[in-house]
């Protein structure tokens, strides 16, 4: 049990810094296993790392334990963390990365403040070495989570902007852009649940797309289309393309779908 | 056995897509192990995961399960294939990425239609995570090849262009170029054999290259030179340097062998 | 013991080669684990590599085995090696990669001349796969160290620049930039010690920055920033942002930190 590890975070590929991380944990616990999420979130992107890592829990066992390090505070006055929630494990710092994860579920939060756990000497720059590969190594060994620090009754929380539904038009935005230059809004798919997908007219930037399909290759090559994607939202996508390059689109551009029936 | 699988995606490292693919092999079946052969492929670029896939599969050993998911289509009405293979396993989309693998050997191909084996729900846009993975994992269980849909007689095959002999030339053409900027070509070690390594001639769009060398530093810093190379190919290197950038190269680019003995 | 294996290259990540070691490895010895240090190593940027292993070496179990692949000189002259070095075993190219990971050690040095643990047909552009990868999974498998070729006196060594003092002021320079832009210098923890850390003042290029700080966060978003990293030296960093493309900085580029006590 406990024994899988998933890592996240905005290293990139250029160093060994993941490969550290691993290290550590493999010599607190050779029977870990270590699977990456991704070490590609944009640097310093909180809100691309705490939503990658909200549509990525629900696909691993139960017991798993996640630790992400996007992290540009630390060694300041931001607190590392442990979370226990819904038999998973979050390990992060406390700039809200990991609140998406476990928000409106029951969980216990602890702050990783017991030493005993940390790499020694501990350093200002690389708490992901330091506290929380530690830390994710010796949980998967089975030290209780309280064993790690003091209980603490909040975290700190994203704010993921809220689709607006104005009669037959919702108002959202992209909130995140994938490798493929695909562009996901925070427009679930109940929220297009009573609009007929057939009869709708997707705006974002001077772009309009006409229907919801089923698949990208429902339009030409080439062509823009909307879809419902696999974290569950409205998706604007260049089938065979790049929809960002195309678009000139960014994170927090408003996308209007609008009702034609 | 048929514990090891690999994953061949154009998933690039932004995202967690590749992370995903694992957390669900390793929820069906925590005992295989998965190694990623790359998720760099160029978005949508079938010839070049079939290529690499066809150069990977011989350092694996016999029984290994071979994902590939760079699949444009996905969700539309290509099919989801398991082709078994002269001992291995290929599982991807009916678009040709499979095909060199298995080319010119026995095979039994399967359609992927028994749902059975989808995660549920099934979504339109990542049958990475959602069918393929699933069955990559339930194989490494031990589930036979035939549960997991009928049986099809025919695959998409690629169309690799062949080299055109013609007396002492050799007229090819460049099929892929690595992450070195190394142009690899159409032209296998066998069409050189009856060529004099040091009477040849070489050329590629305006550049031409003297004779062919047995390791890239037999020229000096910041030539181009010739090798025969570990795909068993004619390759087009600049020692030191970038090939691509430094001759303007493409995919599809011709490159034509002189012999001028 | 003995089953941990490190990669270190500058192979990218578009290609196979990575993967294609790991299954040579796997056919050798199924039990060997194998992490990815990074295969992000500037091509053929020796030192880069080189410091990336000497600064992650310390944070594997003893009897990691440490393989790296920067090797512009494959298939030349260059030897293949393996280096028993404290406990640890490290196999590349005999081009300096190495070097910085083993110095001033007692260390036993091979070269990699026994033909009986290459892969065969041995090919001339990528060692990786056919002599590194197959030493580093015979080794793990419990081949001795002597077994591998005759034993060596002497190994190529890289030149790290030294840190000029003058009486208050420290001249270095940048050595190596990371995936987030930060600028790391030769000077060490233990070369600022004699210096009042709030009286200092740090210049590179046309860039001043006054005194050292704790963490990141210690000046206001977007503000340059100076660093004892996780390596152990000074580091010029931007809060949030990126410190390479701030200054247009480049390895090599002066340091100088003056006390201004």
């Amino acid at each position: 049990m406990f024994m899988l590890i998933t890592l996240t975070t905005d290293f990139g590929y250029r160093d060994s810094f993941a490969g550290i991380m691993k290290g550590v944990i493999k010599r607190i616990n050779p029977d870990a296993q270590v699977i990456d999420l991704t070490h590609g979130v944009p640097p310093q992107d909180i809100m691309a790392a705490a939503l990658t890592l909200r549509h990525s829990v629900p696909y691993f066992s139960d017991g798993t334990i996640h630790v992400v390090v996007v992290d540009p505070g630390v060694g300041g006055t931001r607190r590392p963390l442990l979370i226990e929630c819904a038999g998973n494990y979050f390990i992060g710092p406390d700039n809200g990365v990991l609140s998406l994860a476990v928000r409106n579920k029951q969980k216990l939060v602890i702050e990783l403040s017991n030493s005993e756990y940390f790499l020694q000497p501990t350093g200002g720059t690389f708490h992901g070495r330091d506290i929380f590969a530690p830390a994710a190594a010796h949980l998967s060994r089975g030290v209780p989570t309280r064993a790690f620090g003091r209980t603490s009754s909040s975290i700190i929380d994203l704010h993921v902007p809220e689709v607006v539904r104005d009669q037959n038009v919702l108002r959202g935005e992209i909130i995140y852009i994938d490798g493929y230059g695909n562009l996901f809004t925070n427009i679930a798919e109940q929220d297009l649940a009573s609009l007929p997908r057939n009869q709708i007219h997707i705006a974002v930037g001077s772009t309009s797309i006409r229907n919801l399909k089923a698949s990208y290759d429902s339009v030409e090559v080439d062509q823009l289309t909307a879809v419902v994607n696999s974290w569950g939202v409205l998706e604007i996508a260049q089938y065979n393309g790049n929809a960002q390059h195309r678009c000139g689109a960014k994170v927090g551009d408003r996308v209007v779908v609008t009702c034609i029936g």
